[in-house]
């Protein structure tokens, strides 16, 4: 008998899998897992010495959760302000208490997100924060994947912004677990030179680029009083942010020319539909999205606007909200919820996982489905978007390693974590 | 040491109380249930023989949820129907599979939804739906609180609609568990001379009555051009209808001349958020309620349409689709919607509960706080609707009984439960 944890041949057997290549969705088979990735998917795994089977009993075996839109270290401020529009909220509220918070703070909230999304079968993220150093540390010791975002700082950090971007990068690095992406918040919080420094850096160094676009109503018209009348698409596109592979999150607020252009090159979205209503910025245009055949993915944000860490919520709200924003039932099918929360996610961010395939990277989750929301057992792919909680995950696994099981975290002490949320929050609300 | 789940003196022990009529939201302290009432509420009980001492822990004590609009045994059918506009869901999908149901189907079907319930903290329900024998013995063993509706029926019961109306009530009956309300279906499936008979049915013995009511674009559309211009509250104010206590379900269409009727009157609203996304029919104008002072309650629907009952998720939806619908994110907070979900939905059914005060009927739930996505503890009530999950509840108490667990129910067969529910939906869609 091995431990449970570390690097092995793991036998998952009669699981119901997920494969939204398939008609039906789902099947009944065994997964095996040799290191960090797929070996075998079918109906029965091959005998061999496994050093773990994982009895899944007819529960559904799936892909982890692509979070791609995260400011983990937000759990820390959770509830900190809810009922207030963006501008206040963000301005007057998550900025002056944003200021108060020391690197290890952002430490310990990154590892509280962790928890959060490891339970909830969320095995890769996009992070967009600050104190990097802290946040690539508590990232590997949990052993998640994600690709951090870097970019220009308003901190004095005694260097300029293109030596500033390069120490970040080289500091991030890029392997099967952590990859770099250059982050710009937001047009309204950069100006040009960064954006363009960002873009010359990231051009010469073939990196992605990430950032916050026609999220309010407000962006998109002040872009168009301070900008000749461009939206905040048509600006970015003058200045050669869509040259390279980007990822825009929330796109709230965009016409068809503006959708064109995410169409026109290699961008796609991540829509945070939770985060969207709450702070009451809109309802994305998802149905017209997929139209234009953009590479929709899906992000929770940070807490501090939404209030959880949960793509369960998610995609039934992508799902049904982009029903009622048309008053169109038939739009945004279970189905291609499920892809934009899994596959469409990894594409996006460019890892080579999101789904169960053989020669994957080994990111899959246990969903527990013997409980009365989950009956009848029918339509069990409908179930997963309509009906499940991220409290049905039991068992996560990144990059091959068993990280979250039965309500217990294998890397991570989750008292002590709890114990220094507790502990900054009453600090920084003093 | 006494058996958990039969009427006796409790003691829960360092709870953290919920209270909306304190400023803060929550208080420390201990609640005393004896029989099926609440006998003390504050900072320390005192000494007695108590038959159970429930030791909280500091996690949260709060009222059950009431669930103002329930067909609960269209559990059954479960995610039959996705993706489809009401008309079409409702009449080519679900009506000609609910003409398949036998009696005993229901009774099953409701077993199912009660084990949906408990776990997710609801311990009073609306009830609409047909084969009301099934139901009432599905409920008396279940020893869930509910008011059940009852109502003219198409189905050939071979006596007059007046001599069944008074059948059904008789046979309901009227307690501290159970009470009956006349549910009128909708004006669309209901002729006037049916809800003329309900209504002269009802004045004459008390009776509150309950309506699906300007739920889609289409009822209000028909309803004007079939009945002189008259929208559907209108026409049922001239009906009557309103002079006894109503309760209408959904309201996503009214303008302030409609709300302006159930103001006038003793009627509360029951909103689906869940259901009235998914089936695109739109988002109620709950702060234009809130405005004219009507009594808001929420309601799960059906899950053949929403697809779970789970009040956290209808919590949640309340308070941010009333933010985003009018693009103001200061609305509908956090703990209006926790009166909604809780005393409001007491108030509008008519059961002494609903809150945790002395003499109200003993309807409590426990949440446990020690995870993740409750964390920091800071801002709890706001946690309660933002971050919270129907999995957080515990415990579930109804009446003074405690009927679930951690997972386990302790007057149901859940195995058995679950057995049927598959075989039911296997012949129903054969």
């Amino acid at each position: 008998m091995t431990q449970i944890g570390v690097f092995m041949k793991v036998l998952f057997k009669n699981a119901k899998i997920l494969r939204l290549d398939f008609d039906e969705g789902l099947f009944d088979g065994d997964v095996v897992v040799n290191g960090n990735l797929i070996e075998f998917v079918g109906p029965k795994a091959p005998e061999d010495n496994y050093d773990k089977i994982i009895d899944v009993k007819g529960n559904i075996l799936m892909p982890g959760f692509v979070d791609t839109h995260c400011h983990t270290a937000m759990t820390l401020l959770r509830g900190l302000k809810d009922d207030a529009q963006l501008n206040e909220w963000l301005f007057d509220n998550i900025i002056p208490t944003e200021a108060k918070l020391k690197p290890s703070d952002v430490y310990w909230g990154q590892k509280l997100g962790i928890l959060e999304y490891l339970a909830a079968g969320i095995t890769t993220i996009e992070e967009g924060y600050f104190y990097n150093e802290e946040i690539v540390k508590a990232m590997k010791e949990s052993k998640l994947r994600g690709r951090i975002g870097f970019g220009p700082t308003t901190r004095d950090v005694g260097m300029s912004n293109m030596d500033y971007l390069k120490s970040q990068y080289e500091m991030i690095g890029d392997s099967d677990l952590i990859k770099p992406v250059c982050f710009i918040h937001a047009i309204y919080t950069t100006d040009d030179k960064s954006i363009m420094e960002c873009v010359d850096f990231t051009a010469k160094h073939n990196i992605p680029r990430s950032i916050h676009l026609s999220e309010t109503l407000k962006e998109v018209g002040d872009c168009t009083v301070e900008h000749n009348q461009k939206t905040p698409p048509q600006y970015l596109e003058d200045l050669g942010f869509f040259d390279r592979p980007a990822l825009c999150y929330h796109c709230v607020h965009m016409d068809k020319d503006d959708l064109q252009i995410l169409a026109d090159y290699d961008a796609s979205v991540s829509t945070c539909p939770s985060s969207n209503i709450k702070l009451a910025s809109g309802i994305a245009p998802i149905y017209a999205m997929q139209n234009k055949g953009i590479n929709v993915t899906i992000g929770t944000d940070g807490v501090a606007s939404n209030n959880s860490l949960d793509m369960f919520k998610e995609m039934f709200l992508v799902a049904t909200l982009s029903k009622v924003n048309i008053y169109n039932a038939e739009v945004v099918k279970a189905k291609e919820v499920l892809a934009m929360a899994t596959i469409n996610g990894a594409k996006a961010l460019g890892f080579n996982s999101g789904e169960i395939k053989v020669g994957k990277l080994a990111d899959i989750i246990l969903i527990d489905i013997n409980k009365p929301h989950f009956y009848p057992h029918s339509n069990l792919l409908s179930h997963l978007v309509y009906s499940a909680k991220s409290s049905d995950v039991y068992l996560t696994m990144v990059n091959g390693e068993v990280l979250y099981h039965n309500g217990e975290f294998l890397n991570e002490n989750k008292e002590l974590i709890y114990k220094k949320a507790n502990e900054i929050r009453e600090r920084l609300t003093k």
